[in-house]
């Protein structure tokens, strides 16, 4: 009944709408978690500032803070808050009074537990539009709880308190939005269960930082300066950073569950980056433009490995857990508060530049930037003493979209005077705004074209104005959301077992979180301070593969990831040994999923293999057109021939597919590769063969109880295969035992019990064909992983 | 007879060599050209040096003087030099004015202008050693001379001046060595009738400057911390730069026939650039291992092309040639007094790495130094002013040798201390050196180790040294000196129409002189004054391709150079445009020599070509394996698919050699292409085919007369060529008229008649196969030079 009178009172005095704009129906505004911290800080003046700027907009609003609390000690609580709200600076503070005084009367508290609440607070507002002759234009909920409690106020709203039908839902969740990609998709799928994704509105509340907003309208704003130098022959290198000089003191418990990379990592550098690097729509107010070219960005990444980030904890961190978390004195944390993480892209504008991101807490400065460095490209012929500073072409170029903090203290753009004067709207941006006599970057303040905000907006504010006008553009989506979290999770398992380097925090840390890119990754620069003393010693986190027997063969065996380094390397070795020896070196790869990632260490980090003297063979092959998915090739060409220089002549495919037919006997396709090999590899006999195990015991497309191959010539061969594609050309058992090299690549849990069975059987190859490997005057090395080898 | 007394009076003096040890033998050197400029200034002091140094070697000297004059005004021009001969600081003055007496005494002025002259001096030398029982050791002629007087000289020295058998002849000979590659070869050519290769030592005085000398043994030296840095993934680029202040004044008759290529880059930089990015030999003091190192190295440079390089000429240059050569007022030399030249390597090392070689005269200081800067792959987390400057990785990283001069005013290695800290000869090198508080390269010396030379030498003492001992490492050998040629002359020839920018020389020059790596070549950063004034006009070296019409078709027409540019745009665009269209582009290439000037182009420069989805085909092909060197593919190959990525499945190179056979008809291999053709080209009509035209009208590999190809079905023939290999493949005449564009190549004056007659001529393809190029629904464009247009 209050409600009511306040409606009355508001709405129809002069200064307010009039009925005829009032025609634009009315919006509820419910805040769950009216009286927690971040609606304390930032959300009830979003929402206040949102009232201020919308008052005239023919929309009425009413606003319902909830909490569990009961009724009376939840609402003091919240008008304690009201009654703080603070009149922004560009705001008259006559007009702002008055609308404070009405916002608090539009404000009421509630409390929602209970399905039954939930049902009475739709009714009340149904009731009360009714009584005042007003549309329902929609509902907003903003869930500033928990998310463990998601699920349940989901449930609640979707069935007791949906808006009528005309009127729209918004309900806007706060990250964490999940642990890793697999929670991340069941909470997804929970939310999908009560909400349509039109009404979801995610934040990530760096997207509403008026720095990071604006790198798209920048893109868009400055094609014709852009357009011809952001790309890879331009750009040296992209950093985006966000450094805090507070720790994590008090919030111990959330930060250990999650740490930097989920906490700011996956979701606002990851952000800052996709607008730096996706390709620019056509139109960059199109949300779905937008989250289109992004999802192509993130398909264009390399996917992470443990070497693409270093990661560090401060010296506190550990004690502050005991403290908080009541864990013993000896209780040892792994969770980073420091990550610097290397991301490269596929795509042909920016193969080759490092996207660097880096964050930590307890550092020597609280600043935070997405940082373009273009390449150097000049000569300056006349001495450096001479150069006219700004202008010149020898100084660095770079754009800089600074968050805010740091030495300029003021979100900004700032362009090298050496690139170009970009075009700004005049109406939101404003040239100069800090010290001119302030360093940035290396660089003074005067050699930059530098623009700040008109007005500073807080990025909630920002935010909360974009979800009443519906722009979801500024909000993160399912699918952008699960692609983040695709990309993030094998970084997070990799490193999950990997304790970070400790640093002092502060201006202390020095060059210790310094680090470098070093062969497609990154390493600290700085020995750890302990191996400084002790050069000679491992590090702990430096697992080293173990070695041993198998079959009576050497046995290489460690985490999948260091694995594939070992037998990459070990490839590489006996590559460069054979062209020494030979001038040549023949290789046979293996398909299926297992090489992929062998094959993109290979071409990622062995820039030494001779790839200009490989012969590339296939083991085996399927019966499908070359370029067809299933294709060993096509994997072998998309995940490694693309990306290294092998001649042309050196790529030997199998013929399967003759007179536009597959594997047809008398097309003579393995009679053909037979003698291919038999022309080119001396004496038949391969360099290297690698191979794989199938859970059956099958090798190469050698299946069990095959009536070819296993026996017999060193040949070719047409078999069969139980599964799908049937029909395959496999290298015969005889012609892999003439290798002077073999290598067996076993990996992952699925293998264990095959792993197990062959270390105890014998030379059964009809059984088992792996059995049959056994090389005549070669040598066979077993690489199997941990979980293979041991479950 | 006065000789006679002098060697009496010296080799037997008590100090000096016994004559035990004089059974070294004795050692003629005789200075041609003896009262001229660069005797007076190094070479005499030079030969001083090498006589106080070896003295004591067991070695007797006379010293020749020799020139045109007469003996009484020769010797006195002579001996007026000689008194003037310095003490160098290091030597005791007592010791050295004894020497210098003595050297008096040995040396002789000689008029050596006749073949008699010759005869008498030979004759002189042989009696005296006869007369003191000393063995000849060798003879040493210094050709200070004008280089057209070195035939004449050369001629008299080998009939009439060789030493007795046993003892060696060594001539050396001061550049300038030739003026382009031809007069090179000629001027070796003639030499070679005179001397045996290992008799020559050519001086280019830089190899005897101490910095230069130093870097094989520094990269030797120092292989530990080079080896893994000293490539393509670590060096951001490598300058190498001589700056003077003076101008070309008083030198006008020289240099106008010159200019700064031809004076300096072609030899001094190239030297030295050679010696940063040959591969290092195992063992650098070899001579002939450093020269076949040296000449790797050239194989792997890219040709230079017109945008290679930006010259320059100061303002001054035109009236100062026009008053020393009494040349009218309106005349305009386009000899350059600047040049900067982007130089590219193919090698693994070193592929993408720009090496800057510049010079200039009247430029702001006088300097010289090669300088390896290193990539910045560093992140560092601490903010600029905590990091501690010397060390920290995120300063620049660099290696300079410096040649002298500048503001460290001494030859001197510089080593980023972020780096390592060298090993260097304590003998030759010590620590410091110079003001520590200077700055080079845009950083405090301090962040260096700096090292200068124990002993300063003058070049020319050096190499004079370096001659007595035989050390020919240190002289240019006549195939060096080729390949130098080799290389600099394309862009000798083809920037020798260019206008160079004019610059007003000294601190005046500011930024006019900068320049940038752009596209794969060079450009001056600013505009040029003039088009800052006008910035829509043309610049005067910008010829514009002709548009015109040929045979009814458009016609395209410029020199070789912009005519290539022009076709290789045409064909991005046309590239483009088709994958827009139908998300394919299906090329058909011709083979022979023109297109390869266009695949280096299409390599080097078009970034933006959508090769992914072009599809590769060949116009026709030579009966060869497709590795064998005359292969059109092996080509097509080498000079563009081995440097962009078209993907394996879309290259389709012609199957001439099928069963282990060549172009049997029964084998059907050009059934099997036009098979190919029609399963992927749409309506079997290529995007673009390029043709080139021979001199008898012939193009693909259909010829005049030709039984198959001329007329009937769009298909694939077996043809015969007049020249071998005879036996071709080709696409037929209606297959390529069925191309939606078709463009024709023709280049250089050997087409000027076919260019004409085809002017005149209608469609006749039995006699001009060409003439019946006339695509159906298609476009076809000619693009001929003016060679072959004009002749």
């Amino acid at each position: 009944k209050m409600l009511g009178k306040v409606l009355c009172t508001v709405l129809f005095v002069g200064a307010f709408p009039s009925p005829a704009e009032a025609s634009q129906g009315h919006i509820s505004v419910v805040l769950l978690g009216a009286t927690g911290d971040l609606a304390k800080k930032y959300l009830w003046q979003g929402l206040f500032q949102l009232y201020m700027d919308q008052v005239s907009s023919g929309h009425s609003f009413t606003f319902h803070g909830a909490a569990l609390a009961a009724l009376e000690p939840g609402q003091r609580l919240m008008f304690d808050v009201l009654k703080k709200l603070s009149c922004p600076p560009d705001e008259a503070p006559d007009r702002c009074a008055v609308l404070k005084d009405q916002f608090l009367k539009l404000s009421q508290y509630h409390q929602l537990k209970t399905a039954e609440n939930y049902t009475a607070l739709s009714r009340e507002i149904e009731t009360l539009l009714r009584q005042e002759g007003l549309e329902e234009a929609g509902r907003i909920f903003y869930f500033s709880v928990p998310p463990f409690a998601y699920a349940e106020i989901a449930r609640h709203i979707n069935s007791s308190c949906r808006p009528p039908a005309g009127a729209w839902l918004r309900v806007v969740l706060e990250k964490p939005f999940g642990h890793d990609l697999q929670s991340a998709q069941q909470l997804a799928a929970e939310l999908a269960g009560f909400f349509r994704e039109e009404e979801m509105f995610r934040v990530d509340h760096y997207l509403g930082k008026q720095a990071v907003a604006h790198i798209l309208p920048f893109r868009d704003q400055n094609r014709q300066f852009l357009d011809p130098i952001w790309n890879q022959h331009h750009v040296e290198r992209v950093e985006v950073v966000l450094k805090e000089t507070v720790d994590a003191k008090g919030r111990t418990s959330f930060y250990e569950q999650y740490g930097v990379i989920r906490d700011v990592l996956q979701n606002h550098l990851t952000e800052a980056l996709m607008f730096l690097i996706m390709e620019l729509p056509a139109n960059v107010s199109s949300a779905q433009e937008v989250v289109q070219h992004k999802l192509q960005a993130f398909q264009s990444l390399w996917g992470l490995e443990r070497s693409s980030a270093v990661l560090g904890q401060y010296q506190a961190y550990d004690s502050q857990v005991q403290e908080e978390l009541q864990e013993a004195q000896g209780y040892v944390s792994t969770t980073p508060t420091f990550a610097g993480v290397l991301i490269r892209s596929d795509s042909l504008r920016w193969e080759g530049v490092p996207f660097l991101l880096t964050s930590g807490k307890a550092l020597d400065e609280r600043v935070g930037y997405a940082r373009v460095l273009f390449k150097n490209r000049a000569y300056c012929t006349q001495s450096g003493t001479l150069r006219d500073a700004g202008h010149s072409q020898c100084k660095p170029k770079q754009i800089i979209f600074h968050f805010g903090h740091g030495a300029l203290n003021t979100p900004a753009v700032l362009v090298s005077r050496n690139l170009f004067q970009p075009v700004m709207p005049k109406d939101s941006w404003k040239e100069g705004g800090a010290r001119s006599d302030l360093h940035v970057f290396g660089q003074p303040l005067s050699d930059f074209y530098m623009y700040s905000p008109v007005k500073e907006r807080d990025a909630y504010s920002v935010l909360i104005s974009h979800i009443y006008h519906g722009r979801k553009d500024f909000f993160i989506t399912t699918e952008n959301l699960l692609a983040s979290w695709a990309f993030w999770t094998p970084l997070l398992d990799s490193t999950s077992r990997q304790p970070p380097r400790l640093y002092p925090g502060g201006v202390e840390n020095q060059h210790l979180l310094d680090f470098e890119m070093v062969s497609g990754g990154v390493a600290f620069t700085l020995a750890e301070p302990a191996e400084l003393l002790n050069p000679s010693g491992q590090m702990p986190s430096d697992f080293r593969a173990i070695q041993s027997k198998f079959r009576q063969s050497p046995l290489v065996s460690a985490w999948a990831e260091d694995l594939i380094s070992q037998l990459a390397a070990d490839m590489e070795e006996a590559a460069v040994r054979s062209v020494a020896r030979s001038g040549q070196f023949h290789l046979a790869l293996s398909g299926g999923s297992s090489p992929v990632v062998l094959f993109q260490r290979l071409a990622r980090h062995h820039y030494g293999f001779p790839w200009k003297h490989t012969h590339m063979w296939l083991v085996d092959e399927r019966c499908v057109p070359l370029t067809h998915s299933e294709s060993n090739f096509q994997g072998l060409h998309r995940h490694l021939l693309q990306r290294v220089r092998v001649p042309y002549f050196n790529i030997h495919p199998m013929p399967v597919h003759l007179n536009q037919r597959l594997c047809v006997e008398e097309d003579g396709g393995a009679q053909l590769y037979a003698k291919d090999i038999a022309a080119l590899v001396a004496n038949a006999s391969f360099d290297l063969v690698l191979l794989g195990v199938g859970t059956d015991g099958h090798t190469a497309s050698l299946f069990p109880r095959s009536e070819n191959g296993l026996e017999g010539a060193p040949t070719v061969v047409l078999t069969e295969s139980p599964v799908k594609p049937h029909q395959r050309m496999s290298l015969s058992l005889p012609l892999i035992n003439r290798a002077r090299q073999v290598f067996v690549l076993v990996l992952g849990k699925g293998k264990h019990d095959i792993t197990t069975l062959l270390s105890r059987v014998g030379h059964e190859p009809r059984k088992w064909p792996i059995s049959g490997v056994s090389p005549s005057s070669g040598q066979l090395v077993w690489y199997v992983d941990y979980e293979a080898l041991l479950g």
